[in-house]
């Protein structure tokens, strides 16, 4: 099969205009099919507080009331998804900005109110991606670029940007051994998360339980390697964490963040 | 060959939720392959307006600078578009979402400033237009939802929507009989401005040429009918003007608008 990498980034990278410049230089000098997805954050965060739309999260996840929705809206899928896509092409990346709603690409349920009610968020599962599609865009060598939106019943709805990734990534290792690229703020999973340089560069089933059992992760890291081989074990071929700035290091074999594995 | 319906709409369907849910119910019921191309402009003032980004206007366009741009970046690629997507998701309309950004459909040459500098405003012609592209989505049935906005050189432009619409006509006639539908505010060209009753249903190149010697049009709608022409000598089949809420009749044989064809 082919490989595909898909590749979701965070607001340190969107949040400075220079750092934004030279990850997407890297990511359209990358000759495999690939796939980007966005957050936003702090962008809809500022456009929020200029048009007095406050910005309320519980455990850490943005409540999106109605303002908040046609906030995201505009700022997700439109001032950050278009501005990426443009310079993209610029650089001759034949990208395609999207968001679930566009072809029907991810499906969500509203997230029923329960005990907290998140409003307009989205739950998406592998059921939700229209693969199909999908498939066809990237045959066409085009280059798609989600914005953290999905729908459903006619409405958009707010979804977490690492969700996306993984379960888009699940949904096409059908077509794809896909490496699936979580950038972060660290160059990769630390055995001293007080020492970048201690950069654990890989894992497997086996190696994690036992660094797991030995109290070896802290917390913060904990969330995102629990997705990972939730990723792994539903097909992904490979999990990569690490740095948007090693992008090209972490598309070639010679990695430089944590390599995650099921052997 | 296959017919395409290419329509656009304006701020007095958007502007009204009400209309523009009828508007979206009955486009989603139209069998044939179809484009829709919406403009955003009212929903865009007011958000100007209570972000500070003053609406500036010469000759009755709008002058994009900076702040302008991610304004309808915003408005116009997010909002109103994604709006317009997830409602027709809803109805079984398999709608794409799309600037000219988007897959570079539609590259634009940044309008030099002249006389007066629009700003970051997209020039287009039907060179512009990636119409592989669009044809192989609209064999994929998947229904094109254009804002109006073009790129260049890595910066999304805002473009006029009516050029958008007259130029995507042009590009696709090599592989449809296109309709090209152009919603205003009047049932169509009308004989008497004052009486609504009075649709000229049919037009070709000769009776309006004599129409037009007989001084027998008002100025407003004389720019339209300029481009019409120009659209139906490019190889449009047929373009129609006429009202939103006559969109079924106006993609049928019985149309109620004015149909303007070349002979």
């Amino acid at each position: 099969m082919n490989k595909l990498y898909i590749i979701k980034i965070g607001g340190n990278v969107l949040d400075e205009e220079k750092s934004l410049k030279e990850f997407l230089k890297n990511f359209s000098s990358i000759h495999e099919p690939k796939i980007l997805i966005h957050g936003g954050g702090k962008i809809a965060t500022k456009f929020g507080d200029r048009l007095g739309i406050e910005s309320k999260y519980i455990k850490g996840r943005r409540v999106t009331d109605e303002p908040t929705l046609d906030l995201v809206t505009m700022v997700y899928g439109g001032l950050v998804n278009k501005q990426i896509v443009a310079q993209l092409q610029s650089l001759g990346c034949n990208a395609m900005g999207l968001t679930g709603a566009d072809g029907n690409l991810i499906k969500a349920t509203k997230r029923p109110a329960g005990e907290v009610d998140y409003g307009f968020a989205g739950d998406i599962n592998v059921e939700s991606v229209n693969s199909t599609l999908l498939y066809f865009l990237l045959k066409q060598n085009v280059i798609p670029v989600f914005a953290p939106l999905t729908h459903a019943n006619g409405s958009m709805l707010n979804t977490n940007a690492d969700t996306i990734a993984s379960v888009l990534a699940i949904s096409l290792s059908k077509h794809f051994d896909v490496r699936l690229i979580m950038c972060f703020e660290k160059p990769g999973v630390l055995e001293d998360v007080n020492n970048p340089a201690s950069v654990i560069r890989q894992l497997n089933k086996e190696s994690y339980e036992s660094l797991l059992a030995k109290g070896s992760f802290h917390d913060g890291i904990l969330p995102k390697l629990e997705n990972a081989f939730a990723a792994i074990q539903s097909g992904v071929k490979e999990v990569l964490i690490g740095e948007h700035t090693h992008l090209l290091a972490n598309t070639s074999y010679d990695t430089k963040g944590t390599l995650i594995t099921l052997t």
